[in-house]
């Protein structure tokens, strides 16, 4: 699994049948910023996961990928290979608490 | 998942048997303009996927890739690891809409 | 899926029972050319495929990984993660056909 | 599999229902130092992994991924991708062993 | 698959359980060195792989990753996402054998 931040959504109408109903957001991988260590950063990439959790934007979450991303029970079986399993309360690194 | 633009397709007439009758479209993944956040800007990178939507050249669509893209009823069983599962109408980043 | 040229192959006497007799290419992931747009370049990653198609030195293929990679009747439940499903006769990148 | 190092960890109290009590942890991958060969150098990659062995935090730990994520029996069926399966006591490279 | 050269191995005395008995080697994937074409040369990066061949240090290796590394007798249902299923005897590079 890896950190994200919510950064913003996808509007498809035209999509696999079973996709429908299901909410697309656009997250950014985020990593650990290597010099402060007390903060992260955006990894750059952008990626789209299936939202389960209700998660907003600018808000970190945990998102799994895979065949993994199949094993909640509003995933079962549809083509998504990402999906927000959880919205990120914090994280420590060391003694410090992460500024999110 | 992530967001793609169709760049072109791929013809090749001996392969796996299965995979006869299935387009196979040259896609590249995209990531938000970091600069701009307004627009998307390519990765570089050149994946092949089968299409199941009709997806025509320089449009926006979103990718599953892995065990997932076995799991529309296109390309259930086949020997295919990236499939379009939807075309993309709009991004939002922030309170922006993207440019497509 | 990608596309890759078939550059090499790869002789491994001692090897896992169920995978004697199988055909192991080398094989280097090629991209789109960003400069001309109409031929195709190196990746410069270097992979194994297992061959189900005859496929020759110097040719580009469609090559499928990971568990997709076992949905050929050559190589179900192998242990391969990367297998060669087609022979690219053509690509077409906008309304350039790429010099292959 | 990879060497990780763990750094942290990551609280989400808003998660999927079958993750509640699972412990996540936040790992950063390793690779040999190229130069020395005699430590491990971070890859500036961070990932969160499921914790089904009590590592502490700065230890090195081996971390499977996948859908082989789910092949412990604390975490099969759970929408995981990264457990951590093992608690690295020490390393050879070569004649020698490494910093740990 | 991709080929590697063994460097190391991993001691793990606390690990889950059916990973018992199973030897961890330290791979450093390789790739054809781009300006000679007739050696190869290391990615740089570090993984761990279950050996099934009796693979000895600094002997190049075929290593099969995620679910198809549960395809061996010897892995099955093992949480293990690389596996070494084959020792590579020679590698050739157009009309040239790769010193290995």
């Amino acid at each position: 699994m890896f950190i994200a931040k919510v950064v913003g959504s996808v509007v498809s109408t035209q999509k696999a049948e079973t996709m429908v109903g299901h909410k697309l957001l656009l997250i950014e991988p985020y990593r650990i910023n290597a010099e402060t260590r007390t903060d992260m950063t955006t990894t750059g990439r952008t990626l789209v996961a299936v939202d389960t959790m209700g998660a907003g934007e600018n808000e970190y979450v945990l998102v799994v990928q895979g065949s993994s991303a199949r094993m909640t029970p509003e995933t079962k079986n549809l083509p998504v290979d990402a999906v927000i399993v959880g919205i990120v309360d914090s994280i420590r690194v060391g003694k410090n608490n992460v500024n999110l």
